[in-house]
């Protein structure tokens, strides 16, 4: 077990050292990495085997084995992410807005790194590089904990990003690796050292998390994500999404797990997805008006708040959108939903009442995703509302100061009236 | 003790409809909200002075009393700032962002409101007023819980409320009042159907709220706020900021409690300040090196953790600029914290390295505060660093959500080529 408490501090007093290096070091310890992972591929290659070797051992699944590995491809898609990631602007000390508040008083929000980040991902090693490259590039310092099957290769890969730091003269000690559970247990109690936890993983497991911490979590729960066809729906467009948001990667968050549809378009509407849908291995589970139009499986209650991410789909009929958004906004995640509708009022309506990150209008939901949405790569999809919601990329990562630039004012001034408030808006960028 | 699950269910059910009430519905409410309270102000006068009279047989000090005090000054003042806040721009349905993301597929950002607030305030009745129109003008609902002294004033006060909702065709629901320490308990265990709780009060009373509910909470604690004297001060901009920032109102967040003085302007500027401190009846507590140079109390290690909200100020001798900093980050509260110097790089750095809210040069810690920064009114201020930093005002009470409108675009179309990113930067608002 390590000493986090030693770690914490160790990564708080980088973070002070990082948070104030220019850009340009910042990307410099980036281009430093793609080099080393380049250089030193093998040693990465061989741990990864390593991993692989003692992950079949213990028969983990196919699908998981695929995740685990960390090949020439992998490799090569982890440097060219970095190269786009030192072609972004930097995405700390933005001037946000400016106001000159009186006389030679001028007010700056300005954006700044966060602190020390503390996240836990799952077991594709390609992660740890993604998520330690942009906390860098925020100016953050992370606390990282992978999946316990890829120890090996991360433990390579975080030396390696320690290696980087250090070759651009920035502290190693911004990137520094967990191993255990236990490790974990520790590091949610250093909540004067932590800044933010960032768990990806089950639901079950951010609840943990925030049960044992008073680290702000910014987490991603459940992707019980829904399509509602509209009586207005084209058909040919709803056919299209109901089978792409279910089917295109039934293990994913941004997957469809329940469909609503209009009780008018439902005689037409049914038949059809319901052959698309047994063509592609998909069990139909519908409620009892369902189950009077097509062959299905009884619906339960439970079946409204379950995330399969498998090949199943509940159905259900609504007399109204109102009734749609409804059922959306008591049984969903809040993560992404859709309306398929030719009418623009309705859509309107769907998208201003359902209480979701991503609202969608004739697209399907699989397109939730924070390189889709031209943030480049993402930490993590936020299912709550505050600070950052939805694809989470560079901008989660920062915060914002205000600076107060004057010439010696003081309260007692405005009090006697020698110094006015003017309000005015400025838009000049800090020059400090 | 009143059914809280009840009351938040209510709450939900009234934020789906004022989250989606025009903004002229909403300014509509907050208009007849004024008319009622100059209307049926005697009806509050009355219920303020049977608080008072309770409090004072309970020999409240008088500094609460007078904070307790609801009359004709505090109504007008309550009055013009529901008017302000009507002539505000709608803080939803702004679109902060847009982007093309393949042709016919618009990603639009936009702000809209967080949903139903719990806000637990101190004994001032006009706060219920402020938070609630804040709340209102945001388009989300909220529960109020006020202080004991003020129980009957704020019943009068919601009721209020309730009935501009009411008169503006919005649900009375939108605003409620809880009652009791019980009431709070309860509300902190409905993480289902509350989404933010906003505690304005003691440290130790956040940290219990932190404790006891999975609800995020936007919290202030501690307000620890430090001068800095640079050595290269301006000798009267130093003795102007030092005094003020002290004791322009010793019991506020935003007043200094830890001067910190460099060692070669020490000899020169403490006997100046220290006379002034003097003449305040301030108390002074210094380190060693300060003691030897002026006469003051010996400050122990606990000083330098202590908000006093009195006066008392602890006073220590610095080596450079960098021990300033660490210092500052080691025991302030990340408030608010000041550099006096006539050096722009000292200045910089300062303000690029202290981490805290609010980061001023020249300029008293007293001008942190939401009204001053141009917010409008502040709900409160956060001393955390996600969401909101420092003054909250509207904006802090506002989320948003993606609005991604397509054609019937699937994931299956990009993966075959037929659709294809394009992540062209677009500068127009969301039609819907």
């Amino acid at each position: 077990m390590k000493d986090l408490h030693e770690m914490s501090s160790r990564a708080r007093s980088a973070f002070y050292t990082v948070s104030v290096a220019s850009h340009e070091k910042r990307n410099e310890a980036l281009s430093a990495l793609a080099g080393l992972l380049s250089a030193e591929k093998e040693q990465v290659f061989e741990a990864n085997r390593a991993d692989l070797e003692a992950a079949s051992a213990e028969n983990l699944a196919a699908p998981l084995l695929h995740r685990l590995a960390f090949g020439e491809e992998k490799l090569n898609q982890v440097i060219r992410g970095l190269q786009a990631l030192c072609g972004l602007p930097d995405p700390i000390n933005r001037t946000l807005c400016s106001t000159e508040l009186a006389d030679s008083l001028k007010l700056y929000r300005v954006s700044c790194p966060i602190g020390v980040i503390g996240v836990i991902f799952e077991s594709r090693p390609d992660a740890l590089i993604q998520i330690s490259s942009l906390c860098i590039k925020s100016g953050n310092a992370v606390l990282l904990k992978g999946g316990r099957e890829a120890l090996k290769t991360n433990q390579v890969l975080c030396g390696l990003v320690r290696k980087a730091l250090e070759q651009a003269e920035l502290p190693a000690d911004t990137a520094q690796l967990l191993e255990s559970r236990e490790d974990v247990a520790q590091m949610l109690k250093e909540d004067t050292l932590i800044d933010l936890i960032i768990p990806r993983g089950s639901n079950s497991f951010v609840r943990y998390i925030m049960d044992n911490s008073r680290i702000p979590v910014l987490g991603h729960s459940d992707g019980i994500c829904h399509v509602y066809i509209d009586r207005d729906a084209d058909p040919g467009t709803a056919v299209k999404i109901a089978l792409d948001s279910k089917v295109q990667n039934v293990s994913v968050c941004n997957a469809m797990e329940t469909l609503l549809v209009h009780r008018d378009i439902a005689p037409s509407f049914l038949p059809e997805i319901a052959a698309r849908y047994s063509a592609a291995n998909v069990e139909v589970r519908g409620d009892a008006e369902v189950q009077a139009l097509i062959p299905c499986v009884p619906a339960t209650e439970s079946d409204w708040s379950s995330e399969y991410l498998d090949y199943i789909v509940s159905v259900r009929i609504v007399s109204s959108l109102r009734e749609a958004v409804e059922h959306i906004n008591r049984f969903g995640s809040h993560h992404t939903d859709c309306i398929v509708t030719k009418d623009a009022a309705a859509a309107s309506e769907f998208m201003n009442s359902v209480d979701s990150a991503g609202v969608y209008w004739n697209v399907s939901t699989r397109f939730a995703d924070g390189f889709v949405y031209g943030l480049g790569a993402e930490v993590g999809i936020a299912t709550g509302k505050l600070h950052a919601r939805g694809p989470m990329g560079l901008e989660g990562l920062t915060t914002y100061k205000y600076k107060l630039i004057g010439s010696g004012q003081t309260m007692k001034e405005v009090k006697d009236g020698s110094v006015v408030y003017t309000h005015r808006p400025l838009s000049e960028n800090c020059p400090y």
